[in-house]
């Protein structure tokens, strides 16, 4: 640990929760330098959907690494490029009629973002974007003005918002108040002082920011509202896409064809960066060069992108195990709320993207923080860091995924409990605990 | 091909210049899909210093790999990121008597810039940022906004240029013209229009802006102007970096110490996306988090960018090889300068960053497209892509660089040579001429 | 008129809308260069609340200009200057039980708004300022980039936006919906896209924005989210203020007290050029002469400033005045949206500040044109156009009011009657009408 | 003077300067409440070309007043509007073969440059405005990302410059460089971060900044490389211009066209607020009302401005009386640099817009307040107030102006002495000196 702590800039954020030096890494565990097995919650903030170090993967990984495939190419055409995009387009594009092209953004969720905005602003000529509240769409200038976390965007030391206005998302004024009306509404009004953006940019689940999922009505309506004032629609899928919540683009279920999609994380199946932005062809107006970057053909992340779309897209079977492993979370996290909740905690999200709201950032906390003092990685999300995110694995075995609630019951059981009634818990490496490695 | 045509967008850059699909790659060479091989004076744009696929790394990332070591941990401490620390430290950083902190960005240049603009804001509480004629940082928002290209510029869609003052560069003025006393002038001036810079950011060498390099008499000057007016220095040293200049650090010959520095493209050794940005320890003032982003521990990056210091920079003899083969560029293309410039072309760079001003864009890329005709890939840059620029590998063997610059030579003969004493050229693929694999 | 079309820029509105030389002018009325008279329910768009050249304000102004009073003095301490004072002091603020200092700003309302919001974010150090839909502050850019109107807004050709936040109005998301929740929420939630602003800027009657009048109790909840985040409240009150909604300031009947308030138009009483700030003594953190202006010492309105002060308000006689004068016009438009609005008319509005929104633009603009055929200058205001503006002088006779508003009701009647039923209106000026002069 | 403390803002800046209450002005003179006399050698920061309460605009204004012409009229046609056409277009703009349609602002100058800016940038349909170092064009927001002060910028406590580039001014970077050749190297330069701008916007002596005057050549050679760029060139001559530099508009004698001009303080002859804008028929491409105002249309300040022009600008008489004065200064102030300037003052300026840099602030400030004690106003400019601003009345008297700057030589004098070589001065009033009244 001693050259971090000389080292590491203070920046560092799940260092700090998880504060262990991790030398291994197994599907849906992490292995500390002193062999500790811990379950993992996290999969990356949504980039191991597929868990970590997927042997399928590895072994495509390897053999290209041996035969010495081209690395970094730049923008180059390479076999590698070419053998993603087949992929892609046969299993994922062709069988949900979407017509997109694909571009290679720097290998970060953000860079997908920038150059999104970019696009969106180019073709309509028009320089505004509507963002909601709670959106979490990146740290680099353009896509921090889109978000609404206020530690990030204090960060920025400039101005921000120029050429954004920010609405509410599903459920922001409260039920039975449709925010899409409201943003149809200053869209109508030339008078409004919302200028008649160029795009809209939304999550259909919002991963940071508490994971708030959009009904699909409201997906729907924001789709019309677009249309109507011939706005782009961009889902910034990078969190909730990729198999997270059911399907393979969040938005499928809706029925919605945004113009533009954003992606990242499990794109590239591996863990390795990796970032595309997906546009319908009349849109894809780039000029050569345009938007550029040093990794935006990160090709050992094309080979395991391919890989991770051959095995668990070529049919609906995984879409079947997310949704059934989804139901179970939902159904384990009922039984929770409705057992420590105290009437005051709420479930949200969607397929294997899920929340318990603890009302508290400070009850919150303190239930991750014992998690992991019993083996299972978790964090939180939302404003005051108060909602409990699921974000497991999607290939989770069922065994892992029940013993990882089941600390996180006990968690929940345990600091919900009055301070006089419990016993301080022992740590989980401390004792031998059962269902330890 | 046809599958780029169908869905990879019009943004390509690269591509359209080199026109093939390639399949493999080792050390100063590329590989087409037709077996052709060609010599590369791109290097990734900088970021294959070591070459490609260099062997020794290659077998420290299989073992990283079999032994199923973390390839995706977000900010976790790892063993990687321990043992990239460790080396870095001892051979990078002590040697040189710097004390940087470190700080792990998403694995993007212009991620890396984001941040150090961040850091230097925040710290700072100014917002201005002074940039340089020409200068080159990025593509993502904020980057943009310190960059000079219009054509980048221009896709942004929205204003920059809020809070950066663009002044000249080095040279800029004319010989005799020392624009750092510009600088200062407008600091000390109160009326100057120029507001008090949290920072200037500045490339030793700047890459894309036309290979122009900054005098070390400059770069001491432009440091004694930022101390005297308490305005911090960022050295983005993401492309002449890493050794690409004489030493590891393109700053060092001057005597300089940054406050800041960016690193990217060759840190990662491998071509593997990688960004940090170091910083003198009383500037590490972030809070947990503030920057994040889901890719700002590449781990398999961390294996290679270690061995890359382990391998090259334990001693001086690196340093040395540059030194020599940048002196025989020199020396080639001052001949070729001499002999076919008419006095119109110029030279420009330092160490293996070099760069042959045509004056005349369309005539630079007659001469790079002749070039790759004939089996050498190497590109152009500045304000109107004028300037021809090696960046070949600093590993190229001595063979390969001479028979790139007789390539080279070649096509500058041929294209400066009128056109009807000229039979037209045989492309290099069509014959079989004798400098072919 | 040849000269205004050879000379004049096509900027011109209200001449496009009124196309007449005008000669003279007293009370409430205007007269052309043939002598026809009009009745002035513009009352220059708020300014002339005390109506055209008031004989008592005239022979001030007179004097002082007869004895070489200072007309020009910068911010130079003048006796007209320190005489106005007395009188603010006196007869305004003290009743009130209001402390404010005193800003001269250059004598235009969007100067005074450009200082105030200067001020507010240079006292909290925060850059963001929350304003409302349908709003309407001026055309600088600063006071634009919190003014509603896109038609307005699109001729800043750069950026407007950058630290604003525009929020609905009272009433704009529907009856029953309480928009300073909103407000609450998005500055309660630190995850909303909203900065923490330095102020709200809000007109308590909307003037341009379509005389949407807040209520008392939604204007005393914003006070009060105002006061929970420490957020400061700017009243412009530069169309409202000086006794056209009932009382001298537009928010007094709310019981609410404003941390700055601007005012501008009748507060100069003659109709001369000139603008204040108000602001708590405590917020008086300006370095001298850091917001300035050559003319903000406009001497001679600092005389009928004065002279409308004294005359008008030692008692509360005036504004029972107005009081009477506004049931009057809310009896009359009553009847008239009643009879001849078919359920689509609404009112709205406040004291003398009032509007019939007839929800098309089109047949607004159908009615006041009918009206100035007939002698009555009448505008409209709004998003479309669509609401008749109400503005006629307070001091205007019980005559020329019903009056004014007979000829409105006619050209509604004729207007509103279907085409076919009616033969085309002859001009009132081109007939000898009785109600002419 | 209690009023003042208890009331009025602390953002006064003249009335610390001068702090008397003033009662009366005539001609050059002002007068206090004690009946004081003083030489003004302000004019109202160039308000007062004409002096104080001119008695041929007085009757003029009077009468006008007196038979109830329009005062106040938004942008209606009006009598005394078109009379100031009349007259402007006859004696100002036809004899100078200079063909402007006229557009009547908000009545400050910095709501002229505001409209200025946004046409420039309507037209271009380009945001980026090059503005000077030293610059000076009001304190609203748009005005203010213009202009270089510091102190003034510092106050907006938001971001300025978005879209604003600073180039230096004439003489900037010292003797020999030529900047418009900088200006247009930038502009030539597709990579040099300055983007093309809509407009360069130049005073042609900078009044705020300095009394810096441009030269003739420079201000052609600045034209021509807007001309090459295809750039407007607007030139601000709000401070220079009505004769202040001995021609009605200060850039004839250079021989330029500017697109758009912009014109306020004296234009409207007696110190009333007003302020138009010039610009070429094709250039007037406003749409109505997209710039709008209270108070573009003050009447009393058309009829004085029309005055002036019927008075002093039918033939060249006047221009000769400014340039016989401006020599007389230049030769008085040339004699008193040569004496007292110990080699480090320099002279400044143009016509009768003069300034003497004393290099310090310190100095600069402790004659000009030497100078009040004697009976004479006169201020500073420049980035540290170090030049001593001579800005008397054009219409000021031979022996008024020699009296004027023997008061200043003896201050200058005093000053410049050694502390223990002078007795402390006697302050003018209580003395019986013998140049007072």
């Amino acid at each position: 640990m001693k050259i971090f702590e000389e080292l590491e800039s203070e920046v560092q954020s799940y260092a700090r929760s998880f504060p262990r030096v991790f030398h291994r890494a197994q599907g849906a565990h992490l292995f500390d330098e002193d062999g500790n097995k811990y379950i993992d919650f996290l999969a990356g903030a949504g980039t191991l959907n597929y868990g970590h170090n997927n042997p399928v993967f590895k072994e495509k990984l390897i053999e290209y690494i041996m035969e010495d495939g081209v690395t970094h190419g730049l923008d180059l055409h390479t076999k590698a490029k070419a053998a993603f995009l087949e992929s892609f387009n046969e299993y994922i594009l062709k069988p949900r009629d979407l017509e997109y092209m694909v571009q290679f953004t720097g290998p970060t969720g953000t860079n997908a973002v920038e150059a999104a905005l970019k696009l969106a602003r180019n073709v309509t000529g028009r320089e505004n974007i509507v963002s909601f509240t709670n959106g979490f769409h990146g740290c680099s200038l353009g896509s921090l003005s889109v978000t609404g976390n206020s530690h990030h965007r204090g960060a920025a030391g400039t101005s921000l918002g120029a050429g954004v206005s920010t609405v509410p998302f599903d459920g922001y004024l409260g039920d039975g108040i449709e925010t899409t009306e409201y943003l149809d509404k200053v869209l109508s009004d030339s008078s409004s002082g919302v200028d008649l953006p160029a795009a809209v940019i939304v999550e259909t689940v919002q991963g940071e920011g508490g994971i708030n999922a959009a009904s699909f009505e409201w997906l729907q309506n924001l789709e019309a509202v677009c249309k109507k004032h011939e706005v782009l629609l961009i889902v910034d899928d990078i969190q909730a896409g990729c198999g997270r919540t059911g399907t393979f683009f969040s938005f499928e279920p809706a029925g919605i064809k945004p113009d533009i999609v954003t992606m990242s994380k499990s794109i590239g199946g591996y863990g390795l960066p990796f970032a595309i932005v997906l546009m319908t062809p009349e849109l894809d107006q780039w000029k050569p060069g345009e938007h550029n970057g040093t990794f935006r053909g990160n090709n050992l992340a094309f080979v395991t992108a391919k890989a991770a779309i051959d095995t668990f897209w070529k049919d609906n079977t995984f879409e079947k195990e997310i949704q059934r492993k989804g139901d179970y979370i939902l159904k384990r996290t009922q039984a929770i709320v409705d057992k420590y909740g105290e009437g005051n905690f709420t479930l949200h999200g969607r397929g294997m993207m899920r929340g318990i709201n603890c009302v508290s950032g400070e009850l919150a906390g303190k239930i991750t923080h014992k998690c992991f003092q019993n083996g299972l990685m978790i964090e939180t999300s939302g404003a005051d860091d108060h909602v409990v995110k699921f974000l497991c694995p999607l290939i989770i075995s069922d065994e892992d995924l029940k013993q990882g609630i089941d600390i996180l019951e006990s968690a929940i059981k345990e600091v919900c409990a009055k301070e006089d009634d419990m016993p301080e818990a022992k740590s989980y490496f401390d004792e031998n605990y059962d269902i330890a490695v």
